[in-house]
């Protein structure tokens, strides 16, 4: 009954997953690792009860000790392993990007939609923060009245010297642009990327950018991306209703009262931020599995979406322009998700 | 030593300020009054210790007897009574709008500067509220480093039958506007208005609204006017920095544990939430001009400014288009301020 | 109908309060004052438009164009210029204490009672605070049932070298005490002091204390004294209801994100924390009397019921023992208040 | 090397238990089960993989493949089954109370002293709610510097018809007791407990009541108990600090906009706030004696001193004095934690 994992890629995040499934979750183990650095593969390995080590990712999925993959290997290569899995009958969780380019979404959505019922799973994990969640609970309740207008704040304290403007969309706001249609519960319809200032503690960076963005029923959507700020890692969120609000509370446990300021600390970083929602994200993907059922978390459309609406974006910024989010008509596959 | 005021309209405006200025603040008399309904003029002069009641503006402007000028009356009258008290050399203080058109305000503005002085107040009352001085000093403090983006939500519970969209934007948002330039030091360039999805609760009102500004030196600044909201009269700022970010506080005065939540109260309407505003700023105004002094607030510069961007505004809200704001020179009688 | 105000005392608080009333306030001039530094009288006076100054407080009370007292003389000399005002039959505004004594205040008490109507107003600025008045308001709405506990909060940053142990009691929680049996309107029945852990930023004085004082129908009370907890001035409130709990809530205007935290400034001295209050105060104390009536604010007996309480305290701090706070039946001129 | 856990006792506790190590937690099994209700046994058992319904706790101890048992019977049947457990040679962790008495507290401490090693744990699961853990570091950082009152604030809704006055200090301040010791890093010395006039919603119960402790170096410490204040299972607790201090936040997730009022909600119940505590506390239960060492949790030595100290407080209850808290010598076992 113990679900038997297998892992392609064993980096910082994969060795993270998989502390997660062998020391915090219940009911899956780890049985199987591969990474592109062998020897990194066998390390990991080493530290696990017992775990086959595989030369390659396609091996892996066609071990037949392993239930379900999960992805976690560079962006480029996302795209091959999810089509062996779902070729393979095997769940897999791949870690975001879906794949890094919108056809290579749509190759994946083809072939789960061949296959006739959902096995991807990807990782956006916002979707399983306490906060959000009660904040999607917040908006269902009626209490702020129908959503009107939502505005995301992504902060980050500082970025590698590699990150480039599009990274602010393609990897810092795609959790916001994700987490906002689940929010919403509708989909885009078109960006718009405004460069504001820039902040000279980032160098050359075109860094704050204010995304607009606006939903099929008319909701204005903004999200700003700061990622030189170095106050710390804070993630915003506030839905504008028609008779209120609703915002992601600060979180600071403990309301310090020192140096004539009162409150309460910000995040250092998204690991503390989310370290709570990636364990519960795994949680309920271990436990949908052991049911028998398929994922229930974000789908190949999901990882779809949020690819077409970075490329918008990115368009969106070089341009100027308001730029149109076109998507395929929805496999019924896909319909079925409250 | 008392400084002895005539007050052009003695409606609902007119009457709290003369209220204010006989029972709460310090160094002024209303000496004069008039109003376009006589009957009424006399009624609220009744009320006052010795008030002569004017048949006209022009009569109370040339009373030797007053001082200084208060304008409260119907805003295409404005212009009138503002350039009158400039060429009898009187103080002047007038509720927003300076004029009610670009071309008014301009006339204004070269009326004095030929009088070489400054004699114009304008009733932008937000720059004398405490909690936006102290948003002022904490930019000035550096503590957040240097303003990039600033986003403004105003929001009313309800407005009346005749409100129109134009009005979100010539009555509402030229608040946000106007305190937005003081608090950045700057002039803005350009402003976009986008509708979001219609509130119910506001009947066919296009609203809200969501209007997108930039400064010159490329600062961003968004405001959002939500005007059927219900939950309350509620201003909301917040400057984002290059390291840190300053917002308006929510400032209810009780903390409230019951019925399984824990809060404050949300003011209830304008007059609440900025009442200790009026009062300030009249008696700053009455203050400065006690000292022989011309005014030192908002001028008509600011008025004329504010008319321009608003002009602005209308048009980007029909045309769906990024307006440019286009300005004068600005004359040096204005450049003297902080 | 301009209230003209004798001030005898006119060292900080003094000139404090003339200030408030010729540059802030509405509907009063300072046209006297005294003090027993004659140079400095003469000094202050020379700020004024036209002030008598008068060798004795004796004297300025007996000046016939004096119509209000205001003692903010060295408190042994309050007993007797309260006096000599009733007998007068002016209006005095006596700055804390009442008188030193017990009996000193009882004394005030018959004179006021003979004299048939209430002259005497007590300096407790805090019923004049906004924040406290929400609270009072609060505690009236029943949102939080009937009052059960209420526990006060009195932090300074520092206190001066002179500053004694029973001061803790006499000078600063004198203030809490006054501004709960306000809130809870009833008296105060028992006391009870215990010393915390010293604080060795004080060095020898024993603080911080907490005082457990319970009223007639049986509410707990408790102030907490921290006089040198340098992070700010800090006056906290919380009543516990039957139903839920109210308190002061921090005011910052401002929330700042910067350094990792998130959170709002804390007040530095008393002066910001109640320089409104202390307007409010005297503004209505001038309107009051301006109508011709007596003072509504706090009375002689409420300055008695203080000086019993607080010798009640001092004598609970020495023994350890919860001591009794037995009163003198209330005349029938302090019945009318509210 | 999955630790093999017994369960005496399935009732809600204990269900509850077992449901959190069976889905929730990593690293352990529930292979058996006893109830002195054997309907109740064989049913909790049928849910599970392979679970042995044993007669009674005395052979569920005996069970060879049973490594560690969960005691969560009816409090007078604890000692007996954790003598056992000691007896033979399991770790045990025993939900609150250790024992009914202060006797069998302390026959356990001389059982597990006699065993030379620590094997008993005892669920005091605020030391691993991450609220107290992030106060507990606050304190340590030294920001607050040294802590010299602590005021606790336990709340509940409302409570069953069977609660008594007693239980207020021994089912509901145990907790405030035991955490509060932990925080201090000392024991008491001293109890007072005062009633307040009573909630007339709680029926004839003593309910609010305020317990005032002293420690042995002077820290006062005060706890309040108001069991029937509806608005919420609201947990308080404020560190007053020699520079500062240092209060559990309130932690709703989320900042509503609506009617008036901005605030965050208040929990429900006693699950809903400490979930995650109790999740934690059998986590890092698990993950120690995984490693073959002893527990390292709340000991005999803090389940002990929590009995005095709530003997100590029933009879302060009961008498109105201050009343002595008198502890045995602390054996060599109990030293080591830090």
């Amino acid at each position: 009954m113990t679900l038997r994992v297998g892992v392609i890629g064993t980096g910082m995040i994969g060795q993270d997953h998989i502390r997660r499934i062998t020391d915090v979750l219940s009911g899956a183990d780890v049985v199987a690792v591969t990474d592109a650095n062998a020897d990194l593969a066998h390390e990991v390995a080493s530290g696990l009860k017992t775990a086959t080590v595989h030369q390659t990712g396609q091996d892996l999925i066609a071990d037949a000790n392993v239930d379900a993959v999960i992805v976690c290997s560079w962006g480029p290569t996302h795209e091959e392993y999810v089509l062996a899995s779902i070729a393979a009958g095997k769940p897999v969780f791949c870690e975001k990007p879906l794949a890094t380019t919108e056809e290579a979404c749509r190759n994946i959505i083809e072939a789960e939609a061949a296959a006739g019922r959902r096995l991807v799973q990807v990782g956006f994990m916002r979707r399983y923060d306490s906060a959000y969640r009660a904040l999607k609970k917040t908006i269902a309740s009626g209490v702020i009245g129908a959503p009107l207008i939502y505005n995301s704040g992504h902060r980050n304290p500082s970025v590698p010297a590699h990150y480039t403007k599009d990274m602010a969309i393609v990897d810092t706001a795609v959790h916001d642009f994700d987490v906002m249609r689940w929010l919403l519960g509708e989909e885009f319809a078109t960006i718009q990327v405004l460069a504001a200032k820039p902040n000279s503690l980032g160098g050359d960076l075109q860094d704050p950018l204010l995304m607009i963005l606006k939903t099929r029923s008319g909701v204005l959507a903004t999200v700003e991306t700061s990622v030189n700020i170095r106050y710390g890692y804070d993630i915003r969120g506030e839905v504008v209703g028609e008779s209120g609000t609703a915002a992601l509370a600060d979180r600071g446990p403990v309301v310090i009262r020192a140096e004539h300021t009162v409150g309460v600390a910000v995040p250092v970083d998204w690991r503390e931020r989310f370290i709570e929602a990636y364990d519960t994200e795994f949680q309920e993907w271990i436990n949908v599995l052991g049911t028998g059922e398929g994922p229930t978390g974000p789908s190949s459309w999901d990882g779809y979406v949020a690819q077409v609406v970075c490329d918008a974006g990115v368009r969106a910024l070089y341009s100027g322009e308001t730029v149109a989010i076109e998507l395929i008509d929805k496999p019924a596959i896909y319909l079925e998700r409250s």
